[in-house]
């Protein structure tokens, strides 16, 4: 199935609606590499007009509440916050209980934050078991016994599938099809999918699923999947610099209903985190407005 | 969609379909590592039963025809050859002659050994183009323009999807849907599909499609996904030791017709190819005994 390329939001003049994954600038955290303080990255994104960012909880813990008012009174809109526990597989805490017990606090922690969305990864493979069948249903139960605390928050979780090569430990769900059926099993409104280009361009299902979607698209992430990329995890590209098809799923993203932010979120720490952050957010607003 | 279990062949004390894929035991070109020569191996599968072999293109250069008929008097059959050039994308040779002369030239070299079938890897995503339908559809092109030549001499061709970590530069083509795809366009009985769990072990779609596929699996390929996998290339895992669900592969592979060999191919730098290639060889026959 093709991408049609439709009517889509003119960005060649605007990035009204760019947000900034914080972990673009190298997971900034003082003490963990030169990284800036929640406080700096807002203050650089208010000045650039990056409207929109998102950050991770270990950044953010004990201070939610004063990040996301210190982010309002700058303009900018935490988006969303990455993320809950790994649910299943290797990664994942030992105990349901104590899985579920972060999950909560992740939940409260976004709410605090005044964040739109907590982003789900949902961990590989559960140990013992063999193909994910196992485990997406254990992914399933365990959302729908948190929804409602989610839905009381005023929280909505996005579901991310990552690549198929995280399916190991990272996460059994790994396409947006098998996303779209745990939203239909469970089917709450604030449960919905993350789209990210780096983990679904692959993917020729792809636009008969984001129609599928319709408005429960709760996040578009963007970056670029190198032709020769060299880490699972650390070598995302800047947008343009890949093969990915940024401007015929934006296209089909925003057919299904998608309006919201765009946000920008490349791991890689050969080159964008070598850089001076100030650098690395010209070129991201720079390229937003040329190839995506 | 789920596996179902359904009647298979029992393996537990047959491996008479067993079949080594070369890499298994580090590419046994004399010269390359302490590899063994194709002779050798040859020898060593016919002690062992293991009645199927597949060589490497470099491998049997210039003496395919002897290698075949040495493998024929020990009896053990050739079951294909790995593989054709890449047709489209960065690794791929400059000129599209170039790619089809290789290309026929690697069908003499599978009919010369009296192998079944050459593989087909694509190739990645089309320098200068984005996403893969452009590549696809080169793919298609390449491939119809030397099937002709192929059914002359006799040699069927497998399409094999790679897992869609290897999109950017190996292979535009990532799933059975897509190489089923191709294979209904050009619609011709030497085309088919290798089926490989490495590749394919993480797509929830993958019974659906394989019983589409029917009698068009010309191979089927074994080896693990390691929760914990560290290279995009040499790490594969031995069967058994990682989560892809070999037992439910298999079964809806033989539902829907195939009963020919199971080809183990696992690259694995850091481990499989450090033992001594006898142990490699009897542990790989325990395991297809008792966990395929």
């Amino acid at each position: 199935m093709r991408f049609t390329v439709r009517e889509m939001r003119d960005f060649s003049h605007d990035h009204s609606v760019l947000a900034l994954n914080t972990a673009t600038l190298g997971h900034n955290v003082p003490g963990a590499g030169v990284g800036w303080s929640p406080e700096r990255t807002i203050d650089a994104c208010a000045e650039r007009g990056i409207n929109g960012l998102v950050f991770w909880r270990r950044e953010i813990e004990g201070k939610a509440a004063a990040i996301g008012a210190r982010a309002r009174e700058a303009g900018v809109r935490v988006v969303g916050l990455c993320r809950a526990p790994f649910l299943v597989g290797p990664l994942a805490a030992r105990h349901r209980e104590d899985v579920a017990d972060d999950f909560r606090k992740a939940i409260d922690e976004t709410a605090e934050l005044g964040a739109d969305v907590l982003t789900i990864v949902t961990g590989g493979v559960q140990v013992g078991t063999k193909g994910v069948q196992e485990s997406l249903k254990a992914v399933a139960g365990c959302i729908a016994g948190v929804l409602p605390y989610a839905a009381s928050s005023g929280v909505r979780l996005a579901l991310e599938p990552l690549h198929p090569m995280y399916g190991g430990d990272r996460s059994c769900l790994m396409t947006t099809r098998d996303a779209l059926d745990i939203c239909d099993f469970i089917n709450a409104d604030n449960l919905g999918v993350a789209i990210d280009v780096y983990h679904v361009w692959w993917d020729t299902d792809l636009p008969r699923q984001l129609a599928r979607a319709g408005r429960r698209i709760f996040g578009f992430h963007l970056c670029d999947w190198l032709a020769h990329t060299s880490d699972f995890l650390l070598d995302r590209g800047m947008m343009g610099d890949g093969v990915a098809d940024l401007r015929g799923i934006r296209s089909a993203v925003e057919a299904a209903g998608y309006q919201g932010f765009c946000e920008v979120e490349i791991f890689s720490a050969a080159n964008w985190w070598k850089r001076e952050p100030e650098e690395v957010l010209d070129i991201m607003i720079d390229r937003f407005r040329s190839v995506c």
